[in-house]
């Protein structure tokens, strides 16, 4: 882990740790990802988000009402049911067709420091097979 | 706003202002974008597009035939139906979640000052929650 | 094509070429990926992958059990049937919408000339609209 600041024009991969608690749950990791640029001592650029595994995602929306979190995972759990319906036998199908719809890879821009987001959005870390401990891994491309 | 021309290795954020006109609608800003890399004497790289909004996405699709974006529309409103059932009380809970199926965030390639698209591709701002004076944010990264 | 490795903070756009076989086909072209890296001289960055159809995705999933793919697949036919019930007259409609729902475009971190994957990932280009030539484009961003 390296914590001096980025150079120009440098690339960097950070890996973060997220324990999950529940079997499907949306955590708002938008804290963790500002102190973790903080960190990084990026200044202006972009920060590639992704999640290296293969039934948790990765999406933004609003942090405000935790309803919203709550609508999106009955949304996906209507379009996408577990159930005994399908060939992948371990149980999990429904999570990882869930991550595919929702997708592994965000990128969000970053100035003077900070991520750039919207008045209401939150960066949403998605568990669809929980609980289980995760990594959400930034790759950082700065100016 | 910097009109001039972008250095090599310069990671640039410009805002764009798109105002939608419908409650619901797809937005073909093709042309607009690649109005803005010329203005930002971009050369060889990529562009990050993202949407700095919980209501609305943005997605790449044929813009040559208009049938598709209805298509897409109605599609999403039949998977994800406005209406009281949602525990956001604030009747958008369907623009939300329709957001986060699509997507805040896309990549595409830039050459010779150029968005790199496919034949047939055109990139689609989509409102879920309209009208509403929106933006969608670029971050150019040019080599 | 440029087989020489790739500079200090250059930007490199490669176009590789796939043959789909099939209507609706799930394909995993990590190893294809890994090579072309390998071929670039790529060392550390990030990868995007562009897809440049309206008709074929990017996504990424487990590419141990070939019934994920399958899986996938159903849930996206029974999302987004066929059928003679859309606007866009060329009967290939679903095949559009199930597009920019699993997305055209993916980040990917490379270290070390790798792409870093979870123990579990694989990537997959998803053909909705085959058989055909179709092609994937990477972009590679090296520090």
């Amino acid at each position: 882990m390296n914590h001096a600041p980025t150079n120009a024009n440098e690339v960097t991969l950070k890996r973060l740790v997220l324990k999950t608690q529940a079997k499907q749950e949306i955590l708002d990791i938008t804290e963790r990802l500002q102190r973790a640029l903080r960190e990084l001592g990026v200044q202006n650029g972009a920060v590639v988000l992704f999640v290296p595994h293969t039934t948790a995602a990765i999406t933004i929306n609003e942090n405000a009402d935790p309803a919203v979190k709550e609508d999106l995972l009955s949304a996906l759990n209507k379009l996408v049911p577990a159930g005994p319906h399908y060939k992948h036998a371990e149980g999990n199908a429904h999570a990882h067709i869930k991550a595919s719809l929702i997708g592994h890879s965000i990128t969000v821009p970053v100035q003077e420091g900070k991520l750039q987001l919207g008045t209401w959005q939150g960066v949403l870390f998605c568990e669809f097979d929980g609980p289980r401990t995760r990594e959400l891994w930034l790759t950082v491309c700065a100016a």
